[in-house]
């Protein structure tokens, strides 16, 4: 895996993320420097979240200062593109914040989770360890974005969610044993994004186990 | 501390931890992703947490993915026979399912944190490292599986939960001291889950501090 | 910076943020117990992330009880002077948990901050690291209290507690690299606690986005 192609993957996930931050921290009401903290967060906690798994302290993010000031600016850019629609309806204001948190929340996911893989791969060959090191970085910063956010995580409600990364990360751990790794990368990020985005357009859904059903709020 | 024996507090932590994380997750009314999702963080969570703890990188879940295995069987596996009690009535499902969360959140936390012990002892000899890690590791998986609940953890809540979990270390980790390790290992596992089911037996309750009684809803 | 001030620094955080600990427990009516866990949770937590992100394992405080000691005994002894107070009307404990709730977390907070940077100095030099790992050292503990009593991290509901933090981390980087550290670490304290203390007085207060409004409950 060539450097330029990891830091490509790291720079679409980290303004994916601040994005679906900003995104979840202006429905919660927060004010422009919670946004901020929010979108930093959920951009580079995934990250933080890899590298503190695979012993890499301090953690990338805390020593190259790149990816924490493409979070900021990427999330500014984001409020000041949000308050200039504030004259725009309401309705379509949140039909449009509901679709783009949903498509950068996918792109971050695919972006992090190859990324994830990729370090995994640096550290052990096998399939297991890149592929749970995928699924991690890809679903931790919006792990920690929800439970900042005091919501219940995506990961655990939307079961596409984390079975996207998990399908993309295993494929991927599989082409890169018998391929060309960069090759590989880019089919496990499109088939991330196909999944999560066939999903939604399909409303796949399984089952829930319910009991609790009256008695519950 | 042989190995053997540490494996089998290990499983039966696993497996233990996996059956609560279902039951949190199915109140929850999660779906069969997200109930599999909260069983394995609640059943790999607190190894995951002594490994960074004690710098074991990659935590040694990432590498073995027996454990993984264990848990998500057990989930799958309770799962099912949760779903086919479906047709007896709600108020028995309830009963069983708060009784079987009571007993495998007994047993993970009596086995996780006789684990964390070892585990601490492997690193330093003293009393107060091997006691503090095996309470975190003991309580590390369900403050985890709490979080991603949006629920207050049951350890601060519950105060016999977390505090059985410090005597139980605090005890073996002197047996070992002077003592026979196995022994001191059983001894701390039966000393955990006696002081926890007495302790709901009995309903031991602390007192609380009250002054907002009437404001907080 | 020399040792005894770094452990200056230390236990005045320590103290501080056990008492903030105690507060949010109160207020969540948490047994005693609970309110134990939650201010060690809140004490220990910050030096915690703050040693796993800079790869010191096993943590300081899991090798020196010194601080779980601190924390536990001005917890205990919070509680019993609160306890005390129950006699006197409610209205004016309420005023007085909520002062003593602010001081101890703006002292904890600059405290911590510039515990969080000297550690960032010891690794590296540079500005960025050092001021991000006071940052992050410095709410850390925070933000472990409010996930733990399930509720909204102050950090991203009240902007001027991470800009303290952030303006005071970045000065007093400034200042190490161009001056003396001792005095550096007090300016930056001042800083912190300063710029808290304003903010909170003359309410400075950020603008929000608000399209959800009326949707929102």
């Amino acid at each position: 895996m060539n450097a330029t192609f990891n830091l490509v993957m790291d720079i679409i996930g980290t303004i994916a993320f601040a994005i679906s931050g900003v995104m979840v921290a202006s429905k919660k009401k927060m004010d422009l420097f919670g946004i901020n903290i929010l979108a930093l967060c959920t951009a580079v906690g995934g990250g933080m979240v890899r590298d503190v798994l695979i012993g890499v302290t301090p953690p990338v993010m805390f020593r190259n200062p790149i990816f924490v000031i493409i979070a900021l600016v990427t999330a500014n850019l984001t409020i000041l593109i949000l308050y200039f629609h504030k004259k725009t309806t309401r309705k379509s204001i949140e039909s449009l914040t509901t679709q783009l948190l949903f498509i950068f929340d996918t792109l971050g996911l695919a972006a992090f989770t190859m990324d994830g893989v990729n370090a995994g791969m640096a550290v052990h060959t096998g399939i297991f360890l890149p592929a749970f090191l995928g699924v991690m970085t890809g679903v931790g910063g919006g792990i920690i974005r929800d439970v900042l956010a005091n919501e219940l995580p995506q990961v655990c409600v939307k079961q596409i969610y984390a079975s996207a990364s998990i399908v993309g990360s295993i494929i991927t751990c599989l082409f890169i044993k018998y391929g060309e790794t960069n090759t590989a990368v880019i089919l496990g990020f499109i088939i991330v994004v196909l999944i999560r985005v066939l999903a939604a357009h399909y409303r796949w859904d399984l089952p829930t186990i319910e009991y609790y059903e009256d008695k519950q709020k």
